[in-house]
């Protein structure tokens, strides 16, 4: 057993920390948190956007005042995040009897000391009761998680590696040659590396974990920037404890490519066959 | 010719008609605009979804800073909205090159004077420019619009009147009778009603046609309402123009019902077979 792994913070949890500021005065419920950007987690441009959105999420979940489970996230990426510190302020502005909406949005300060936003999201938080249930969607055929070797080991950028990827279709192109696949599909097991139990920022994070389809479909890389990222809450606490740190099945396809924007929609499941998140997000890229 | 259709403002855009209000001190690029809700558009309980999503896009394409043609949608549905009087708040948090980033605010006062939050949305909007481009989503096959009946003409609620839905796939259920679909996809024709050239706002309020799939799985109606609602918009205005008045594909299955809510996805396209918007939404369902 590796006790270093039990005893240290993992790596995830260190990224999404997040330290309460001193509420101002005024009835608002607004909460502010400051954190800051984990080079663990960085991207080409800024940090990888899963880890950026597990951070406005987990404002929220640190919220004294949240009611219930997120049902819905959706994060806007409005410019890449900076390195060093950032300020969270998740604000509930609407409180009902088993659901409630936030607000969240992500500033950062500039040299010349201006405040800008950075990143904004909206959740959904809800009581969930037991009801009826049934699952449309199916359930990816995979292959044994052992019989499919991760994916090569690259040393940057740094977030990779923060992820033990199996991908089993749509693997990442070993050569840029422009030469147009017949789609957009890639399909994986992948898990925090090291494991790490599921809860609701990492599975969020892991919703983020498909690199751009265009690059897929043109085996050609070009730059790219997600601007909006949806993901939809399947589980409860039971659900997520029931994962552990195994592997999920992360599948994504893209649906349509027009003029400068793309749209991917994906799915998670757990190793049971559980859908635990569905997540859709609209890409930037260019020619 | 109705002349008349002609020279009367459409029942669409007066539903989404908003008056700006005075711009308060500081240098803040928020304006805020005053609406009212359309008894052409009542749902069942508050307005139909779609019209309040049309309301608070509105608020952004009346913006006089708006800078491109939206992208991305997310709207989140806080609270049925009052007969009467809101007021939306659209705020441009970041402007960048070619991408800008709104929060959207609409809020009601009550009988006591005291001001609640009923919606809040996100958009981004976009100048585009021409790049490759794909669509890897499939056409659903579709009969002629001609040889589909309209469906059948019930007098409550309003907005269903405001549409002409020809279903081909996934009907209303005729009877109420707990015997469960084995699936949940509807597919139909849909045009507004009377006929009305495409626009963003009017793509956006189409994209929520679909009656809600748990009533569809399980032959059985029970209370529902949409906590969020997404829409990425995959035109330009070459394309909303060659779509002009004439009816859309739409399409949508669900994904996952569970303890309360389930998501759906949905697709719309022009009948020369263009990809116009890809949709998503959670809705809370009782059992």
């Amino acid at each position: 057993m590796d006790t270093r792994v039990e005893q240290d913070t993992h790596v995830f949890d260190r990224a999404v920390a997040l330290k309460p500021l001193a509420t101002g005065a005024g009835a608002s419920a607004a909460q502010r948190f400051r954190g800051r950007t984990s080079a663990d987690y960085a991207n080409m441009v800024g940090p990888y956007g899963g880890i950026t959105a597990a951070q406005l999420l987990q404002a929220v979940m640190l919220h004294p005042d949240r009611l219930g489970d997120p049902v819905s996230f959706t994060g806007n990426f409005a410019a890449a995040v900076a390195d060093g510190q950032f300020t969270i302020e998740a604000n509930p502005v609407r409180t009902n009897r088993s659901t409630q909406h936030w607000t969240v949005t992500m500033t950062q300060a500039g040299d010349d000391g201006t405040v800008a936003v950075v990143s904004t999201a909206t959740v959904v938080t809800a009581l969930r009761r037991e009801t009826w249930g049934a699952t449309d969607l199916s359930m990816p055929s995979a292959p044994a998680v052992d019989a499919i070797r991760h994916m090569p080991r690259i040393p940057s950028p740094a977030w990779l590696a923060r992820y033990d990827m199996r991908w089993f279709r749509g693997a990442m192109p070993r050569e840029w040659n422009d030469q147009e696949s017949p789609d957009s599909v890639t399909a994986m097991w992948v898990r925090d590396e090291p494991p790490r139990p599921l809860d609701y920022p990492s599975l969020l994070a892991l919703s983020d974990v498909f690199y751009p389809r265009v690059w897929l479909r043109r085996a050609r890389t070009t730059p790219i920037g997600t601007v909006s990222f949806t993901v939809y809450f399947h589980v409860d606490d039971d659900t997520l404890a029931a994962c552990g740190s195994r592997h999920l099945l992360a599948h994504a396809k893209g649906q349509r490519f027009f003029n400068g924007y793309f749209d991917q929609s994906g799915d998670l499941w757990s190793p049971d066959g559980i859908l635990l998140a569905t997540t859709h997000q609209i890409v930037y890229y260019r020619d």
